[in-house]
């Protein structure tokens, strides 16, 4: 018989998830790279601007040096006790090692740790996540996983019963949340972020979304916040957190808080606050509230994106329910080890009086008032271009900029079968090797356009993408304005 | 509102799904652990002997000293100039790590990679797969994963629509492939492992369940194999392999090969080839046979359980399915960086001439010679005990005794509600401190009773859980005899 497996047979719900931030566009990308290795005059351009993932490293961003330093050791301690060494790493990283080494049973890096991971590093992230927000934080909360995702994919499968069940979603939204619901079977309920405030979150909106989905027999389950936002930028408001845990309390529904860009705050009027922290503050007690909040080490000044470390703080579950988190946790065994460790780090950098303090301070704040300086740049940039309007990136790594798109382009895009955000971008990374991601992967008002760009390309390549963006949307507005 | 989310509205796939290798006896190990430390004198014995779970480094065995070399230089590349670096990595080890790092887009190990996972290693591991078959793999069928299991939910998700696709398991079998049919909403079609010819794998057994799972009215979409096989640590002879890929290929199913202990084989008589080699042996290619084989750092001589690296080599579907796993592997972005140039190494260890080679040799033939003799020397000891049978564990790291209890011990099980085999290990970890895992963990023909035990406590420890379970079962059985 012929093998029977084809695309009409494989799992409808995996048809159906959509992932844009690898998808059409990205593929475009690797091909032209491709061809221009192969042939460096094949395209107007030398080499592919990659404004399409929040990947920092892959762009050139250093990695915080104390981090590897202790990464290293931990890999192979056999060096520990030896003079060189002494000479190679500072000595913090050195008795940070031996610290972290001592709170890994047998001292086992190479061993599948608890399903939670190591006890020891959950002490170390409890405790800064207390020091962090002023309230207690119990290290059997932590559940430590390989970067956000699996986080997100585990509470999805715990909460998602069928496609009766839905989950509150921002749009626009980071697509793992879309691809996670399709793939767990739910249905995702969403709530649309107003542009016109800064992508701000309306509790009204939250509420008309809910009603909505409930007279069509929807179950909605949990509501997913992503502060700071991906890919929108914006940070929230305190009281706006306050309004949106009393929706979550009222409504008793589980609060998703993806707060991986937690160190990522560009503006100082606005200032990072944890959603466990905000209701807490409220007087609201696990007894009152599910919630759980998402941290990762891909993100911050960090963005150690191929460590795969994270981890999740789940609160306000019944002692039976957190068992079955703990068995999914379990059928994986563990994340990795090196994630694990990398996660307490960054949740405990060097401190005050700590012989890399200092150097570990200049490589933080190099890096987040350079992502600071990025943001604004291409803010501006975006908003001199015309039909082009964006909103200031507050905080996370991206812009969301909103473009009018002349009707001529749009029947250009349809004639091609293409949608016209991603008939833009087509364009533009075929011209200039940019490659952003059409808004319609992140979802968007019908009949409004964006894309997403990060602001992660180093800075000396700004104006150079700049000059190009400019030029090409010129090109493109002369060729398709009406 | 009271918060929603309890045991009776979570996902009942959820609750069905059950991972008994960190089940209800290894929480109680480490409760008794506790209890331990908290006063030495709490129990019988001084430590628990954890042979419920293949993870060797947990239980004192070393990394391989140049694996971890190389680790460490990519975890901190900045010291691979320096002068003391010589006198602390050897000079095959700095030469391994500056070529891995010339493999990764921008030397940046802190980056995303792609989502099959970085393609200079993909190179690597395909030419190492090429050179242990001798057939030709393609670096673009390998998908690196955080060890093997993300790998298996992946074809599961990928496959399973319903509870009407079923996938053919061993029974006795590792029950990550039962949580992962479970997780997804499949059913399991049994087939049994022959016990009486060393757990033979007959194809006249997967025709008859086969069938009966057609007349059930389900699809029968894949056949698991695991070989070496866990827990059973049979190796399947080369013709009873042939007979297999005959029968996936007359029936038209995905072979998913579990091939993560192909370094473990234990008896001169037996040898590992893989499945893709065996088929391809037999003249089928790609277009004849749906063929997934998964790999693991975990297993083998290295051990490297912590570090999350494995990889599955997919071949024989077509470009669109293919589209649609890469897909699900960029949901979770990529698989951990360090994992992935672990998977490398361990398909590409240090050859002849090289200066690790002799050390490497070495710490390789020390531990798997330790494991041959370990196994033997369990599976002596079991054969010794009163009721119990033991087939010999030619390969992986497990032994699956089986167990004739008393019918005065199944009544004591019964009073106090638990399975016969879960009776007796708890009986054995509460007066001993051993933990073994029941066999219904796995899977057993009704009515018999088994357990499974690793061959992984270091080999000073072994002549004392020996004496510990002999004395024990004397007692047991003294206790329970008829």
């Amino acid at each position: 018989m012929a093998p029977q497996v084809t695309v009409d047979s494989i799992n409808p719900k995996v048809i159906e998830c959509q992932y844009a931030v690898r998808g059409e566009i990205v593929i475009l990308a690797q091909k032209l790279q491709q061809e221009i290795q192969a042939k460096p005059e094949a395209y107007p351009f030398q080499e592919i601007l990659y404004c399409n993932i929040g990947n920092p490293q892959s762009l050139g961003q250093k990695s915080i040096t104390f981090f590897r330093e202790v990464l290293a050791l931990c890999d192979h301690p056999a060096i520990l006790a030896k003079s060189e060494t002494q000479a190679l790493f500072s000595a913090d990283s050195i008795e940070r090692a031996r610290k972290i080494l001592d709170q890994i049973p047998g001292r086992a890096t190479g061993a599948y740790s608890h399903s939670q991971g190591i006890k020891g590093l959950r002490d170390t992230i409890a405790a800064a996540i207390e020091a962090r927000d002023g309230f207690p934080a119990d290290p059997n909360d932590i559940f430590m996983t390989d970067g956000a995702s699996p986080a997100v994919h585990m509470m999805m499968q715990l909460l998602i019963r069928s496609e009766k069940d839905g989950i509150l979603c921002p749009i626009p939204q980071y697509p793992l949340y879309s691809a996670s619901i399709a793939l767990h079977g739910g249905t995702l309920v969403p709530y649309y972020l107003d542009e016109a405030t800064g992508w701000g979150l309306e509790v009204s909106e939250l509420k008309k979304q809910l009603q909505e989905a409930k007279s069509n027999g929807i179950t909605v389950r949990a509501l997913v916040v992503i502060n700071p936002g991906n890919p929108t930028g914006q940070v929230l408001a305190e009281e706006n957190q306050k309004a949106i845990v009393e929706f979550c309390k009222e409504e008793g529904l589980v609060l998703l808080a993806d707060e991986v860009y937690q160190e990522n705050v560009y503006v100082p009027e606005k200032k990072f606050h944890s959603f466990k922290k905000v209701a807490r503050s409220m007087g609201y007690s696990e007894k009152d509230i599910h919630l759980v909040s998402f941290q990762s080490v891909s993100k911050g000044y960090y963005g150690e994106c191929g460590k795969r470390g994270g981890y999740m703080e789940v609160t306000g579950f019944g002692a039976d329910v957190r068992e079955h988190i703990y068995k999914l946790a379990s059928v994986n065994l563990c994340s990795n080890i090196t994630g694990q460790i990398l996660a307490s780090l960054v949740m405990s950098p060097p401190k005050v009086g700590d012989k890399s303090y200092e150097s570990y301070i200049a490589e933080r704040d190099g890096i987040l008032s350079s992502l600071a300086r990025r943001a604004k740049t291409l803010e501006d940039a975006f908003n001199k271009l015309e039909g082009i309007t964006c909103n200031k990136a507050e905080g996370a790594m991206y812009l969301f900029p909103r473009i009018n798109l002349p009707k001529k382009a749009i029947k250009a895009a349809e004639e091609v079968k293409t949608a016209p955000d991603l008939f833009y971008c087509r364009c533009l990374l075929n011209e200039t090797g940019i490659v952003f991601v059409p808004g319609s992967g992140f979802g968007q008002v019908p009949g409004t356009w964006h894309f997403r760009c990060t602001i992660l390309p180093q800075e000396e390549k700004i104006p150079a993408i700049v000059t190009r963006l400019t030029d090409f949307h010129k090109r493109f507005m002369d060729e398709f304005r009406e």
